[in-house]
């Protein structure tokens, strides 16, 4: 299976990276090999059709910051048309605004009736119905595992392992930033306020927050799964939606004493669409610390099915991306 | 696919239900109808080419004790053999002394070239290799979720979803008992034999509660994850085994101060197979009160994926089995 990576930071490199590794049990497995073909970043593009060494892209990456010999002009329909590949890994920065440059990128790909396996939530926040209605159409796979919960297989356990399962509901920890602070409020009773300020020092936390505490990040996931598991046509705006900001030292310790703790909990199903603080009781699962990801899945059968994992990280949104290849391969092997 | 329920205590009687309730849907998903041609319990069976009624099996179960109208003798051979089927649902109880019946009809439907679905423990636990290879020589497929945590995915997480992760160790609580009489010792301050009491007056315990307490029910399952995970050749007696009668009210208080709590965990690699109590910060997944089962995967990639469901239950076991079943129809399907 020949790729195309678009977008070659943190998570493209990741990529490249366990593709070099895992590539021998792979094509062992499937025999099939995977091979990437082309590689863009912002500002440049490469590809090969007998492949690119990934050592190369990587340390051209580090030496001149991008990963191509060719200027990319922005013109992604004529970059990927440039190399035939079988799948585009999408994995540009998350716009929310319009979710370019990932839109037209899938829609490139999907059109041509290649599959795509991407880890950018923006197009899939924004334009959910647009994109799953192209890979319908061209008889092709549009996965995203890597767009909700990082390494933690939601998706993928909900759509396949769960699929004689009526889904009744998804209620979960999103964000791994707000847990970590919410977290930190109660183990140290510090006031929210300075529990962002240590999770910006620590690097948890982004500069500029508001992403993650405004509950804008779980809101977009939320959106996600509202349209992957419960076929709706949503986008994060649609998600009523209250982050952490108001959440005080106060309330924190009054649920403790309660035996509860405060957690920005996404709640999804066919009627509600929500992302809000909520009181959690102390044991149950959902009242996880540190920056793991969480949801309980609801269903008829199974009662609920609770499932956890690292939210973000270079090897760990790579290994969500790895188990939709691994997918695409076993599909392909038929 | 044709069906045969061998087995029909609680679990095959949800198995049966299971299938009338989802048969239209699963039918439209999949294009193939589930029928169940052959059923049969420790004392009759009942076949039909055409197809079996589900409500008239279970109502003659509940009103004459047995599900069927020929005397079976406990020849296996001839039994399986009085019908065709693709796939056998083996769901007798679980022995773990010799794994018999359980043994004796897998591999007869295995060497017949059929599919086995089971939640049968004992034979997994006791002769896992040699089902395997029975399975593999005629290419037809064992599969075993509901063997291992109820309606947790345990197995098909780490076969399927998983399956380009190099899966390092797992740990967990296998047994929804233990950890109930636990975490209400802890919760209550109940010396050990008061919280099992307790639980055995709810029906969570058993009369005999020694196969869940002395960790005999964790260890077959942690031999089964050996086996189908680590690709070792186990049996339970080979797991390294403390159970938690030992487990006093003060060593309880004492974790408590600590922020801890204790719980019955397994722990399955390469290199180790036990099952003992041990200190689980609270706050940690692991640290969860109730009667769920709950694993930590460790992968290379991922980190940790923690998964956690019901461990036990009618409905809940029913739900791994059509798991099993969803997979064997979608591969079917090419």
């Amino acid at each position: 299976m020949d790729l195309f990576i678009a977008g070659f930071g943190v998570i493209g490199q990741g990529v490249v990276e366990v593709i070099q590794q895992k590539g021998e049990m792979l094509s062992k497995a499937f025999g099939q090999r995977l091979r990437v073909v082309g590689v863009c970043d912002s500002s440049s593009y490469e590809t090969s059709k007998r492949g690119l060494d990934p050592s190369t892209l990587i340390r051209r990456k580090l030496s001149e910051g991008k990963v191509g010999t060719k200027p990319f002009d922005g013109d992604a329909e004529r970059m990927l048309g440039s190399v035939d590949y079988d799948t585009l890994i999408e994995v540009t920065p998350t716009n929310i605004q319009n979710g370019e440059p990932g839109v037209a990128n899938m829609l490139t790909a999907l059109n041509r009736g290649k599959h795509v396996v991407t880890s950018n939530k923006g197009p899939l926040a924004l334009r959910f119905k647009e994109l799953s209605r192209a890979a319908e159409k061209n008889g092709v796979q549009l996965r995203f595992e890597a767009t909700v919960g990082g390494a933690t297989p939601i998706i993928n356990l909900s759509r396949e392992l769960l699929r004689g399962e009526k889904i009744l509901s998804i209620r979960g920890i999103l964000n791994g930033t707000c847990n970590f602070i919410l977290n930190r409020m109660k183990e140290e009773g510090l006031p929210f306020a300075q529990a962002l300020r240590e999770a910006q020092d620590m690097g948890i936390a982004e500069r500029d927050p508001s992403y993650d505490i405004d509950g804008v990040d779980s809101a977009c996931k939320a959106a996600i799964l509202a349209n992957a598991i419960f076929h709706l046509d949503r986008t994060y705006s649609d998600v009523k939606r209250t982050g952490i900001r108001g959440v005080t030292e106060e309330a924190v310790s009054l649920a403790s004493e309660e035996k509860k703790v405060i957690r920005l909990i996404g709640e999804i199903s066919s009627k509600r669409l929500e992302v809000a603080p909520r009181l959690v009781p102390i044991g149950h699962p959902l009242s996880i610390g540190g920056t793991r990801n969480i949801v309980q899945i609801h269903t008829d059968l199974a009662g609920e099915i609770t499932v956890a994992g690292r939210g973000a990280g270079k090897f760990e949104t790579a290994s969500a991306i790895l188990s939709d290849l691994v997918a695409l391969l076993k599909d392909n092997q038929k």
